[in-house]
């Protein structure tokens, strides 16, 4: 595997022809936006460029792969990958190609290097990376390849607010809006509008929301039966883990999901209170301020166990 | 009133010293933000320079201006005006300052000219402005001020959710993360948190959300009773009136507020849908995308009124 700067990649781009561009395995904003942007940069210079047709993009992310899927009888000469970090995030139906990737654009310092050669920064996104690799081909881009790039750069720092967010960051946001991003439009698609089942989850999660410990500890209980009842798909429930720290004064935020074996635990914590304490009591582990675990049992035995961890993690 | 450049803003500031900046009324993080900015670096300069005590300064906006607030004895040669738009606009306690202020800067193109000069662009955050003054007086800025300026512009743009964001947004808050503003932090306290009355209320406003129209149309109604019962602040309830239109599919949003004397109706639309033609039936108006006006009557008389207009205006 050889790394190679942006300039490399431009260079190595104009060099090529005939590219299939892989997007990962539940794909996120960005590397559906990633690829979008790259397949139209690509295009626009006379290159052949088709998108791998991953069957998991969802209806927001669709509109920028839409019409760019590979057609029958297309004989890729190159295949790159966006945003993918390791061979088990390859794309439903393109693990065949995990030998055979030429360029591989990441931002996950983490990257197994499966590639050829890998494009890899510390960005917050892929976005930020594949923006200056066009700027580098092209000089510039059209308004709907802005729109893809402000759609990965945006949607993998939550809007700007998580703390992966960089000046970078924003130094290719504003460049993608200088360039006709269409940011009232896509912030409305991407971070202001929630399903009505969501709607409806969120009435019930901050209605039934459970406090401990003077309200340092909140919990939120998803059952099976709520999620059938409220007919909750896995993408209305994108990001909930995060509900109960978004409230005032809770610095431990739990959220059980009941399974048929047991109980998925998200925790979050916020400040000096650690998750990865919290839930390597019960086998599990993860990050400082979000940890994950696995609890046998009912998730009012659950809920007990974590009470009594909080606890002794507040202390 | 003469109207001066950034550059001729700053060049006024070094000539003059004894400094009192006012905030506006029902202050929010823009004017705190920008005035505790601007009180930081005149300071740093060597300035005397203090912030009139705006008592309605609320707990989240605190930490910026606290500390600065005018001494007993301090007497100012100069005053500034940060945010504010027009005479009505002055803080409480304040309005003695109205035939008196020396500088103005402001966003507001609809600024009323009631100052001696004005530093006025058409920028998304009266920050931006003290942004760029700040960079030509100083050449830089420490952490804090940082920011206080960070705060002004993600505050104003939701974010940089809404749609006044513009490229020069973005380049002034990328500008703040580098001059070393702590995004996690601010962003945690700015938008990631709510008071448990908020949480509260929100787990009643999406559980209780009407629908009419094929779910085009959302109402949601906050009678004395609730706030009372749920303690709501007018704080709790900042931008409730967005709640419905960030449902799917909702292109008519309209927030019922009941009054002693009647109901108090906000109205969001999306696309096409006028906001303005449905508040204008009952005396009211605004923008195409945000209206609001008064409907005597109980609130189930006004949500009667409501699904007639807004039925006219979907057709």
């Amino acid at each position: 595997m050889e790394k190679i700067s942006i300039k490399q990649a431009a260079k190595w781009l104009l060099d090529n022809d005939d590219f299939l561009i892989l997007t990962h395995k539940r794909p996120d904003g960005d590397t559906v936006g990633s690829a979008g942007a790259l397949v139209r940069a690509l295009r626009k210079l006379g290159k052949r460029s088709f998108l791998y047709e991953n069957s998991e993009i969802t209806d927001k992310y669709m509109p920028f792969a839409q019409g760019f899927f590979a057609e029958e009888g297309f004989e890729q000469k190159k295949i790159i990958s966006v945003d993918i970090a390791s061979l088990s995030q390859f794309p439903l139906g393109g693990e065949k190609y995990r030998e055979s990737v030429d360029l591989c654009i990441d931002h996950h310092m983490s990257n197994s290097g499966f590639a050829e050669r890998i494009c890899l920064y510390d960005t917050a996104s892929c976005g930020e990376i594949v923006f200056d690799i066009i700027m580098e081909l092209a000089g510039g881009m059209d308004k709907d390849t802005a729109d893809c790039i402000y759609t990965a750069v945006s949607t993998d720092t939550g809007c700007f607010a998580y703390a992966n967010t960089t000046a970078n960051t924003f130094r290719v946001a504003g460049q993608a809006v200088e360039l006709g991003a269409d940011l009232p439009r896509l912030n409305k698609i991407l971070f202001r509008t929630k399903t009505k089942r969501r709607a409806d989850f969120d009435g019930y999660a901050y209605s039934n929301m459970r406090y401990y410990y003077d309200g340092r500890m909140g919990v939120n209980i998803i059952t099976m039966d709520l999620r059938k009842e409220m007919g909750l798909t896995e993408d209305d429930l994108d990001d909930v883990a995060s509900i109960p720290t978004g409230i005032e004064g809770v610095v431990a935020g739990i959220t059980i999901k009941e399974q048929p074996d047991g109980c998925k635990i998200s925790v979050r914590t916020v400040g000096d209170v650690n998750a990865n304490n919290i839930c390597a009591a019960f086998g599990g582990g993860g990050h400082r301020q979000a940890a994950g675990c696995f609890i046998e049992g009912s998730v009012n035995e659950a809920e007990e166990k974590l009470i009594e961890a909080v606890g002794k993690e507040l202390r």
